[in-house]
């Protein structure tokens, strides 16, 4: 016996990097947009002495923030540290069973790493040619279904048919829908929550709500879901938002306007792009994000563009994994941010 | 088969109350002065448009700053959404071997929380009459060792002696000292991490330096096990501290006089605050903690005492638990709140 044999011992995910210096940072998809202004009043305002106190555990002001704004019940709300607490909380909760859990071999990277370090018994479902989900890979018998939708790197959306089409075949487990992106584009699962049991719809406050320096994530389920997964979170933390968090997530919700405007500004920055690059020999599918999952004109490997980029000081993400090395995720910046990318690629690709 | 199969059911961790209403607060041990001015500082001046990034992973700001105040490398350091996120971390890194983890059994009411959520086989050891380990009671082959020193919630410091008597049984198993406490009395095993390389020592931000309602903790341990818990925690949240956090942390770090200063203050609050509840015929041993943990005059039971406090606006903590439910925890609040609690509690013992 040593320490070592008592050791978990894990590969961990590799989050895109955070450098310190100026550079056009395209490969993390943040907002290029600050967050809404009254995000800051809300921070101003608050009476910062209370930091001495822990937080109200239940965060009642940011859950009933959401549920107003999503038009959902209290009970039917779940909040985290980003959208990556609450799917390890749901990976916890929800696939503690022996069957696999099944997810597309082509998804957020993150989620074998959740089922390895909880030792979760896990599947990948091939995606077809171009990306897409075959559902009837998941009508097998399984421990729980994840499906990013729309997914990431690829940024393609699903169609709310093949999500219930998923849901009708597996009312035995849970299926979690990871809509990290789905503000951008692609049809949510959140009506469905009343109508599935079995379902589990992920947010975040990262990407359209431009606060990933604020980690806030949340999800929406039926009550009996979200009372198990707030049971396992205070078996783990029983204050998981600090005071910011809260109180700044809920000044955040209260902004619609504010978050629909920089949305839309993203979105058509994102058809200008795609324009762009297509011009360019670039080839990719239809995005649904703030992203384009890009494969560049056969003479211009991707990973050689990736480090040329970097030279450049401009950072977009490459994955060294099988299907996709031949490709770059670029997030959409501002219009200036975009300009510079499409130019610099110009240059490179001469 | 169904979804129930699949769920992990827990009994989940019940913190103190966090009452919306002003009251006289002396049941979550928090601290009542507010953060350091240098805190407040920090916050105001960070640019708050960063906040559309995701926070630095490495939270290097802050490591740097608690690596240098205590002296350690910042290869030694952790940290995370409070003590409890550092802990719960630890049992998840370290405590993964088959063989039990062994802790008293009145002590920090979480452990056996999160050795149930994480599947983790345990024991509990029972305090010696006086409240006091047995350090031969750790010689056993186990899978682990958890020490709160001092302990909580009675409040009781142990030797350096039988921390390192512990730490030399069990040089095949980690051993955790959690020092939430430690600032108010008794010796940190902080200075033995260079010698023990079973040894993690974890702290929080809570406490003495006022900011439980920022959720920051830390621990310290030699550079591979802090290798091993990091590892871990990117296989979880990639990024858990958010920039508020790092700021405001680093902040209360560079101010070692005023943190001096609300510590000296509550012990002085402390033995006045003892004094007055021994005259008044209550019971307890030395505490070595911003709380007092006391059995009251035979004619008015703890549960009694609570629930009347309670109707008075004062809130202190009773666990309703075998060997500890004639106490209650009291938190030491300014001079003003322990005058009001001990008049409170002349007039209802009579």
């Amino acid at each position: 016996m040593s320490i070592e044999d008592n050791i978990r011992k894990v590969i961990p995910y590799v989050p895109g990097e955070q450098p310190k210096d100026k550079v056009i940072k395209l490969n993390t998809n943040e907002c290029p947009y600050p967050p809404s202004p009254r995000v800051f009043e809300a921070l101003k305002d608050m009476d910062w002495e209370r930091l001495r106190l822990y937080p109200d555990p239940l965060m009642s002001e940011l859950i009933e923030s959401i549920a107003g704004y999503y038009g959902v019940k209290t009970t039917e709300v779940f909040a985290g540290v980003g959208s990556d607490d609450v799917l390890s909380m749901c990976f916890l909760t929800f696939f503690a069973g022996d069957r696999p859990v099944l997810f597309p071999d082509i998804t957020y990277s993150f989620y074998d790493v959740w089922a390895d370090v909880y030792r979760i018994p896990y599947e990948t479902k091939k995606l077809d040619e171009d990306f897409m989900i075959k559902a009837e890979d998941y009508y097998a018998a399984n421990g729980g279904v994840v499906i990013a939708n729309p997914n990431a790197p690829t940024g393609i959306g699903e169609s709310l048919d093949l999500i219930k089409d998923i849901l009708d075949h597996n009312r035995d487990s849970v299926v979690i829908v990871d809509e990290a992106y789905i503000d951008f584009g692609a049809d949510s699962a959140l009506p469905l929550i009343s109508e599935y049991d079995n379902l589990i719809v992920v947010r975040t406050m990262s990407k359209s709500r431009a606060m990933a320096g604020m980690r806030i994530g949340y999800c929406f389920g039926n009550e009996k879901l979200i009372k198990y997964l707030n049971d396992v979170k205070y078996s783990v933390n029983s204050y998981t938002l600090n005071i910011p968090s809260i109180v700044a997530g809920k000044a955040a919700m209260e902004d619609r306007e504010y978050f629909e405007t920089i949305v839309s500004r993203i979105v058509k920055t994102r058809e200008k792009t795609a324009k762009a690059l297509a011009d360019s020999g670039f080839e990719f599918f239809f995005s649904d994000t703030n992203f384009l999952f890009v494969k560049p004109p056969e003479q211009c490997p991707a990973s050689y563009l990736f480090e040329k980029l970097r030279e450049k000081g401009i950072y977009v993400r490459y994955f060294n994994k099988d299907r996709i090395k031949d490709r770059l995720r670029i997030t959409i910046g501002t219009d200036e941010e975009m300009d510079a990318l499409t130019d610099a690629l110009k240059e490179i690709t001469g």
